[in-house]
């Protein structure tokens, strides 16, 4: 196994191809997760089970309560919204604010304990859909910041922030992952899900994923509520 | 009062001299602490004795547990140096991996919800002592990243860093808070105090603090172990 890397893994199809694409270049993959908090806390269980197909994975849950701020429908007790238009570009009510930047920050913390100087982010233009902190400025200036600010960085070991999903369609990342042998059963990525994990289909988290099974051509096998 | 800021606060000479000048400066203030899970827990004791000469200041304690990460003698089993020759220029081992750029992520966070964008933070370049998430050009690159990944800076609602200490010494930052009134009676800075608040007196902190009140010609109140 080659070094290890830090993969922010939510247990969803972006992280987890991330999570396949870093194994793939070489990487010890350690994933790390957070308990923040969320509405859909599922997401740590679906989580869990993913990982069962990495043998080798390290997984770190990390305790940081964002609910602690307010300010998000993910966290707080505002409802997620149903059947948005998926093309408005407003920022929506589901952006956690600052989350990214402390969950890199985080990842950046972990990694110099751990020797681990690559981080992976599945964040990508697509699920963009307008939270500012997916866009690759923000990236690229995060990157620079850890390697200012921390011992890692000062000490010559650059930190390096791979995004390789950043200009992928959601369809054009399940084909990858399909490609690199992903299954994607356990994956979940709905905003809202019933208690025992069944999506909404409604958020638009679910919504972009099954137009991205739909135009992959690859059958969905998301447990929705309604179809 | 005018607009909200947002002041990490520990508790400290530095922290609270900064506050003062977010005072001075006209703003309703926020003091952030941060229950991270530090050695010196005490400093949350003497924050909230020493917010109490600043009324109308709001206290947000905000939990983080950074001992999950391990890797600083500020959260972890490793011991607290004693009698480091200051002008040794390494990174310490206090140093806690992400810390700042954590803290103020958070800060950003809970500005973003309380529509606060000025973030005062009380680096200095004496505290710096080879930490280098307190150096201008982190900062500076914290600030950049702020405003190109969160709600607000995207928004053109600015986000602004503050770091009104950064190039005075620990005497000018006594000065500078004595002239604005500060009683810093209550304040804390040591690493290590005992489990009733007594400064040991020679760990970094300690002996920067009692330094900066000998050439500020200022009574130092510190109550220490030894002397």
């Amino acid at each position: 196994m080659g070094s290890a890397a830090i993969i922010l893994f939510s247990g969803g199809i972006d992280s987890t191809t991330t999570l396949a694409i870093a194994i793939h270049e070489g990487h010890a993959p350690v994933a790390l997760s957070f308990d923040y908090g969320q509405r859909h806390r599922y997401e740590l269980i679906a989580a869990e089970k993913t990982l069962r197909q990495f043998p080798g994975c390290k997984h770190v849950v990390f305790q940081l309560d964002l609910t602690q701020m307010g300010g998000s429908a993910l966290t707080g007790a505002i409802d997620v919204p149903k059947m948005r238009p998926l093309e408005d570009s407003t920022i929506p009510i589901t952006y956690v604010p600052g989350r990214n930047l402390i969950f890199l920050s985080v990842a950046a913390a972990l990694g110099e304990t751990l020797e681990a100087c690559d981080l992976y982010f599945g964040a990508n233009v697509l699920d963009y859909s307008g939270y500012p902190d997916c866009r690759p400025a923000f990236i690229e200036s995060v990157e620079r910041t850890l390697n200012l600010g921390t011992r890692a960085g000062v000490g010559g070991k650059q930190f390096r922030i791979h995004a390789p999903l950043l200009q992928l369609t959601k369809a054009q990342i399940i084909r990858k992952g399909i490609e690199l042998g992903v299954d994607y059963s356990s994956t979940h990525s709905c905003y809202d899900p019933d208690p025992g994990g069944l999506a909404c289909g409604q958020c638009d988290s679910c919504r972009i994923r099954r137009k991205g099974f739909e135009e992959a051509g690859v059958p969905d096998p998301t447990r929705y509520l309604s179809r």
